[in-house]
């Protein structure tokens, strides 16, 4: 399994005048946990996009259990559960201490800059498997 | 069943360097058509969080078949297929021509300012059961 | 001078916990006004990107005289007061009816897709002093 | 005077197809810099509002040196120069490494939630008054 784990405060930009964060601000935070993720890995995603990979978003969701608020320290955590071939499937979990507040899906798959679904490169596949068999 | 629909012009704010709309951002679309639907109902959003009441996205969840560019001129539909009683159930497709480009649901229950959740107000019910039954 | 105008409907994500439109998101708007002004023009700002030319923001500025809010209509007037020779200044207003309620400015480049500032591509040229002298 | 400083890293969602940071984005991470700075004040801005005190942006502008990609690592800097009395004036630069890629400026003035210009709390006087004469 891969995971990652980013520390989140809450922006004023991110909430809404119902006083809370804005239910599509929590995919932008997802993104910086799955950024770190990569990091993690040792395949940063900066360096995948210029040697032309990319990991567009084919689909997300997200429950929202309990609001988060303006300058809430937030943690969230991701996980890649099965070894990525051609699509990831990420799970995160948003939690306020050790209350999980939110959770959510992405899946995603590498695609060139042509927009032409591709293998993953090598380097990343045997990053991976190196975690999910180590 | 209640729709409606909202043309919606991409904003070169709504791309990302992928040079397509960051995906996050079409809960913002889904937002726009749902004002939208309550509009077409006679029963604005603004007027009902006057009235204490709050519709806020319990879960939310979106595919994305085809990417949407900069200046693209969408549309994008809103349904509710069952009268909502406590839960509000939305069907987004988003479309370009005819092209479905993303398909979304979202989750909601109304709750009060106190984030208890509430039955709909009455005026709400009376509308949308003529709507459905009508 | 060329001038055009949009109309906004305040969305619910634009809005923070305050209860007004957090200030940022008005250079989105005159965004908006801005790719209007080159549509009025003949200039869609969609194909200058195409022919390699971009405008990029090199500084902006906003005053807000008065809240906007969730779900008010606004009008966005953008007027270009000089013929843009290599710098764009744009100036904008953002009225609620007959009420200023923000004013701002934009100064532009054009740059091709390398970064280098470039001279404006010439049908550009020509459609602007055709409205200047016009 | 008053000054802080945040890390930044520059998220996808900040982007846009030009390949760059959006420029509204960067006063977002000015208020990221302010909280900071209030944060080191001692007078943390959600500790501020939950005293009815808010701190709206009156007027905003900011100059792009050079432009910020996605990952960057920045410094955000912003100081307080002179004892904020009625007005608040904060400055700030954006670093990359020791290069500047932008700078701004924002002011403020202290409302109510009643959105009538008041007195800024007296703690937050002494303690800015502290700062200036120590």
């Amino acid at each position: 399994m891969l995971s990652a784990s980013v520390d989140i405060r809450v922006r004023y930009k991110e909430t809404d005048k119902m006083g809370v964060v804005y239910h599509a601000n929590y995919f932008t935070w997802f993104e910086v946990a799955r950024v770190a993720l990569l990091d993690e890995l040792g395949c940063p995603y900066a360096d995948l996009e210029k040697a032309d990979y990319f990991l567009p978003v084919l689909s997300c969701s997200s429950t929202f259990h309990s609001p988060a608020f303006f300058d809430d320290r937030l943690q969230v955590i991701v996980k890649i559960e099965k070894l990525p071939i051609v699509r990831i499937e990420a799970f995160y979990e948003v939690k306020r201490k050790d209350e999980i507040i939110a959770t959510g899906i992405t899946k995603h798959a590498f695609v060139s800059s042509q927009g032409r679904v591709v293998r993953p490169p090598s380097d990343f596949v045997e990053l991976a498997r190196a975690k999910f068999t180590g």
